[in-house]
């Protein structure tokens, strides 16, 4: 997070970060007190939570407002007994004074969001082991090689100009070679992030309420994504071996379905590999269906061992919608991705991309073709892969040795994800909220599910944890589990 | 653009600009030929475009694709007769040998488009005058304050680390001020860019089918983010003084719209200001409709005289929907907007950039803060109301003395587009084609209306024009102008 600069802008109070942290810490002190409960003077707060008065006050006003707690002028601020309505203010956020309750009929009702999402708005904690964050940690990033390149492209004419909306040629080039043999900078749009790309395709290709093959489980924000799009989500069960290509059979034909998304590779969260012998039937069943496969390969390069399978686009080609995304294996503020088509859903995808976004900002494109053709590349990569390696064995270590009862279904060999089975009856929301308390953020498995969850799962990301955190947090999570 | 590289890339040709622009020129070349005509062979048409024989070559192959030309091996290349369509190869682009007609049953239909959206895809040409194009060129971009406020940015740990979703605390604190006083940090949502906030605001607020209220003309980048978002465009008529009170209010009760969307200052392409008078009458309607007001406020800074009038937002906090865009005040490659809303709405908008963006880089904030706090930026925008002040000047004195049959409606106090009425039959779409085959990229003005045409008009934007290319512009347009 940045918190100085230069310029001699007053801000009106600390850095947003030292605030959210506070709210949140606020919060754990909240939910361990009870309704009524007077809190700590803000002068004893002040000292507990080495913050200054200003956040604190902001922090108590903005937990009044959204009704967790009650300030008494003079008396002092005590846990809500009930959430605080008040007819003039019935939003957070809302200014009193302010009516803005015909907003709920001009707006109509709203996808149902997985609750991962709200984790988005919460900035990392410091004090917190981060298994619930998918992004590398800055040991991970190649700020080396990020920062050369930026100071390399900061000199160049033109960085601050217009790009044609499907991003410039030779990045596009490096990401067709990246899909494999045959495809050209033609058949690529880039696109800020991963996210993005996914959100494109599903909005373009299907109207609202239409089906949509997804593993089940898979990344929750792919389910986000196909909620906000309107979309109807068909999950398909998956095994070890990836997507069950009978039940993906059944499914297309029942739903009338014309798209499946996919994480061929170390899915996220089960870490499987769609195995060799099933991508003929699942293209096969994809073009039985008319139907196009999104096939998203973010774990590209986080292989452990060997050289990953080849892509499905380079054995589907016209039937695959291709995405590679960078930020998984550079920074999340590296916000490149791309995706690879061919035939007319190119020409729907690049008119999308120019009519909702215009371009990808020129200056983070140059950034990002500078580091994937630069000379430590390479060496990044193994680096990272390495690590990752030792992170996910120091992860299985301390799993065995503080929790025994917790199963890794699937040991994969690549990505940063483990998906934790736990006894049946932990209730894995309940223990995932229980690890906040305990000062690890991970997430629960009913995020990754578009229905009933399979069972009780934690999803263990690796991404931003370095070994001895990763033991430190697997040990914390020990300390809550049943016996 | 960019066309050098430090990289050690293989690059398969010359850069896509060079293509692109020769592509244009032998389409211009193909237009004065007629159909099964000849084209001169490679050798001469490298001399004559200057262009290597692996762009000729390339450009050729693309435009036989397309259908434009026959390759007769051993006969030469010629203008086709008719439209080529192959059973193989349908789509432009399609490689032959891979089927993707299923494509078209998978897709469905697509929404119409403006014309003008395919001009996003041409680079600017060297030898035309851009009087289509809406940003600055480089002689008014802030150059010398993005680089620095680059350096300086760079040089920050965590510059490539992860936001929240609604971005930058102090970047949204700038925006907030800017809009009027009461507003916060917390009321603001960055968005990379005027569009992709349009785009987010219209499908966020408004299912599938329902209705928008847009001025008539209004800037067409709009009615192609309405027509994406699936929405049905209800045009409003305006006339000196903005949009036509008596008509929104009529427009609000016959469609039941919850939202209608205007550029109360300069609106683009008609240049009027919406009168002081106006402006709680059209809060009112809104407000008996239930509806959300969008105010694109595009061309705050862009002012000749005087301070503009208040921001609407600032009369009906809670009722509008605020957006306020940096590209067009700076460059179009600092991809930053902001959305500023109170309520309910607010939410909805954060969850949707969350969902279908996650969040805006880093970098692009942080030059972004630093530029428009620096100590230069005031000056920077004198120095562009000038400048533009200037080049209305040049536009319209050369419009006197070249084009006397074309009339500017209304002469704007700001801004960069002159709105020019046509004598009754000139045929618009036809003046701005031959206009491109003279040396003058120029809008149509049937692009700006979500139905019929009030009128043949063609919109000139000053932006990326000096005062001698805009005389010159306005020359080549009195040629092909019928006497």
């Amino acid at each position: 997070m940045l918190t100085f600069y230069d310029n001699d802008m007053t801000r009106p109070e600390a850095s947003p970060s030292s605030r959210q942290r506070l709210i949140l810490q606020l919060e754990r002190l909240i939910a361990d007190l009870q309704p009524g409960d007077r809190l700590p003077p803000v002068r004893e707060l002040t000292q507990r939570y080495a913050s200054s008065p200003v956040t604190v006050s902001a922090a108590l006003r903005e937990l009044a407002r959204s009704g967790a707690l009650v300030v008494r002028p003079g008396a002092g601020t005590f846990v809500a007994r009930t959430l605080a309505v008040t007819a003039a203010a019935p939003f957070p956020g809302t200014r009193p004074g302010s009516d803005v309750t015909w907003q709920t009929l001009a707006l109509h009702s709203r996808p149902a969001l997985p609750a991962a999402v709200q984790n988005l708005f919460r900035p990392p904690l410091a004090d917190t082991v981060p298994f619930a964050d998918g992004y590398l940690d800055e040991t991970l990033q190649p700020l080396g090689l990020m920062n050369a390149a930026l100071g390399r492209v900061a000199r160049r004419p033109g960085v601050w100009s217009r790009l044609p909306p499907e991003g410039l040629e030779a990045l596009r080039a490096w990401f067709a070679h990246s899909a494999g043999p045959g495809f050209t900078a033609s058949d690529v749009v880039i696109v800020p992030g991963g996210q993005a790309a996914i959100s494109t395709v599903f909005r373009s290709l299907l109207p609202r309420g239409a089906p949509v093959l997804v593993e089940s489980p898979t990344y929750f924000g792919v389910l986000a994504a196909a909620r906000v799009a309107g979309l109807h989500l068909v999950p398909v069960p998956t095994d070890q071996h990836g997507v069950r290509p009978d039940l993906l059979e059944q499914a297309f034909r029942s739903s009338g379905a014309r798209a499946v998304y996919l994480q061929p590779l170390y899915a996220n969260p089960a870490g499987t590999v769609l195995a060799q012998e099933r991508r003929a039937t699942v293209l096969n069943s994809a073009e039985r269906a008319g139907a196009f496969v999104i096939e998203d390969d973010y774990a590209r390069d986080l292989h452990f061992v060997g050289p990953p399978p080849p892509t499905l686009v380079s054995q589907g080609e016209g039937r695959v919608i291709y995405l590679r995304s960078l930020t998984k294996v550079t920074a999340a503020g590296l916000r490149i991705a791309a995706l690879i088509a061919h035939g007319p859903v190119l020409q729907r995808l690049k008119e999308a991309r120019a009519v909702e976004d215009f371009f990808p900002a020129a200056l983070q494109q140059e950034v990002a073709l500078d580091v994937v053709t630069s000379r430590g590349w390479g060496a990044h990569l193994s680096r990272l892969q390495e690590t990752l390696r030792d992170r996910q064995g120091a992860a299985l270590r301390a799993l065995a040795e503080f929790c025994p009862q917790i199963r890794a279904e699937h040991v994969p060999q690549g990505g940063f994800v483990l998906w934790l089975r736990l006894p049946e009856g932990s209730g894995a929301d309940e223990f995932a909220a229980q690890a906040l308390r305990a000062g690890v953020q991970i997430s629960a498995g009913s995020s990754s599910f578009p229905a009933e969850p399979s069972g009780e799962y934690l999803r263990l990301s690796y991404a931003a944890c370095s070994p001895s955190r990763v033991s430190e947090g697997v040990r914390r999570l020990g300390l809550i589990l049943p016996a």
